[in-house]
């Protein structure tokens, strides 16, 4: 189609094709030249102008109006896209379809709609094995779009392992566990930042996360009230009944120490986490991650995605959201705001 | 009880009340002088030493070892404060119980905790009418507490009152409604910020919640694919079919309209809206609240609060969170971070 030469090229609607010349269109792509007074386009020839094709449109295939948006949106800020495997694919600036290979792969989704965890991951498969970058445009109520990359995400600290030759013992209070051995808790501070020192070094309380990782790891025993050694299990139970996502919440948090990091709350951030890849120092002090568990009941609303990342942008960190599925496999995917 | 000069105080639990001398100490007290080696504890003739006190406390009383870190940490930082009215009654600095009006009224809450609206409503209004502030002390799962103020807002703007002569019609697509008057769109736009402007003013996108306003207000006409004009109700189910909460954000989105502000969506903050007391200009172009609205089911998870205000805290907005009850009413509430 040669839009320079033809300033109104006549195009036709049928069924939901349209053919302009010897050329078939995509609905975006005609909407976008009929927008721009490109293309007369006329259906049994009745002629359709923009507001009866939209109207038209909407009515013929599912989700037209925020691939629309979309469309318009990439367009306008001078890319070639070709209508194809998720939504659409984006060439680099100065690259046609035909001339290069694309680089991007765009989903379209709504603000409204739940972003659901396996087709997250198909999405970041499919692209992955063609090597692309993949996008989510998010199309907000008032039709304004905000585009956020997600990549995997491959997690790896550098802290010394955990070795800790003697196996003390804490009390379970109703939401914490205390340990009360000076020399073991200044270890377990100091080289992992195991729990947080209180009473002037005196005694140091862990979280249950922590807890039930250095349970597992066989450096602690935790004892309840009536004085009784509780397995990891017990432990598990009992902290699960203070906090319903528990479990899922641990097997993130072993995962990640694991990974020889640094793994504290990120309560103050409304994350799960916050993570360091190293001890934090003096030149070094702030966490570099914030993780967010993903489950599948709370399955991500795009709107709370768009504050944690929001917020993650705001502090200079990069929000890592977890999901661990039943065989307790962890995955990491990174979900970062990038201006296209 | 003069500490200066009895510097170790004998004290004794009955039950689970302390007493020194002719004084009886809260259980927080209690624990507040072992620690600092001020008194020394007995039950029955045993002497509990803080690792016993502690875990004799935790099973004494609900929520004791959320309530000593509270404690602790505002005596800490050199306020004095006494039990009673929500979790306790906090001086300010250099006035002591006695001496002086409290400044605040805390109440103590694990981040585990929900945050139920009624409660909140209450709490509200027991500070209110006893003059003082309202904090909650968070307790995150570490054992780290962050101080947020609760308080009624009045939310006020100075927008003119909408006031349209013509009603035009606009197309409802799939989650947009599109109007093609442009005369009519640019003065909705203008004065009222209705809307957004595509394809070069020539038509407006306006969302679910602004088309149901100008509806209501008599100022537009809906028309569905098949070209039916839709009643108000019509269009509300036809808006709650795609966003199932649509109602009660309605209710809030007409209630800040209808006190002149302009109400634009929050989603790249994560919040429902963000609003503005009046038209932006170039000198005053950023909104100044965040609106979220809170419902029943979503209750208030604490970790979305904490991320909710630090997110509005960092882009210099105020946080305010709306509750629309059976009546229609919608109340504010602002929620700050504040360092005690």
């Amino acid at each position: 189609l040669n839009f320079s030469k033809n300033k109104e090229l006549r195009a036709e609607l049928f069924e939901s094709r349209v053919i302009a010349g010897e050329s078939r269109l995509t609905l975006e792509e005609t909407g976008y030249l009929l927008e721009r007074g490109r293309i007369t386009l006329f259906e049994d020839e009745e002629e359709l102008d923009l507001q009866k094709f939209l109207k038209r449109a909407s009515s013929l295939i599912p989700n037209f109006e925020l691939r629309f948006l979309v469309y318009k949106n990439i367009r306008d800020r001078g890319y070639h896209l070709k209508t194809g495997i998720l939504d659409f694919r984006v060439y680099p600036r100065g690259t046609k379809p035909g001339g290069g290979e694309s680089k991007y792969i765009i989903r379209v989704l709504s603000e409204r709609e739940p972003m659901e965890i396996t087709g997250l991951e198909k999405d970041i498969l499919i692209t992955k094995n063609l090597k692309k970058r993949l996008l989510y445009a998010i199309v907000d109520e008032e039709g304004d779009i905000t585009y956020y990359e997600i990549k995997e995400k491959k997690m790896r600290g550098s802290l010394p392992s955990l070795s800790m030759d003697t196996n003390v013992k804490g009390d379970l209070l109703e939401e914490r566990v205390i340990i009360w051995d000076p020399p073991f808790l200044n270890r377990l501070n100091e080289f992992w930042w195991f729990g947080r020192l209180t009473d002037e070094g005196r005694r140091l309380q862990l979280s249950f996360v922590e807890s039930a990782y250095l349970i597992e790891r066989r450096s602690l025993e935790v004892l309840d009230a009536r004085g009784n050694i509780l397995s990891l299990e017990e432990f598990i139970e009992a902290a699960s009944a203070i906090e319903s996502n528990f479990y899922r919440k641990y097997l993130i948090y072993r995962d990640l120490r694991d990974r020889r990091m640094v793994v504290k709350t990120g309560f103050k951030f409304g994350s799960h986490f916050r993570v360091y890849g190293e001890m934090p120092s003096e030149n070094a002090f702030h966490s570099r991650y914030l993780i967010h568990l993903l489950t599948d009941e709370h399955a991500a609303r795009l709107p709370e995605i768009s504050r944690a990342v929001r917020l993650a942008h705001g502090v200079k960190k990069e929000m890592v959201f977890a999901m661990a599925d039943e065989s307790k496999v962890v995955r990491y995917v990174e979900i970062s705001w990038v201006r296209l």
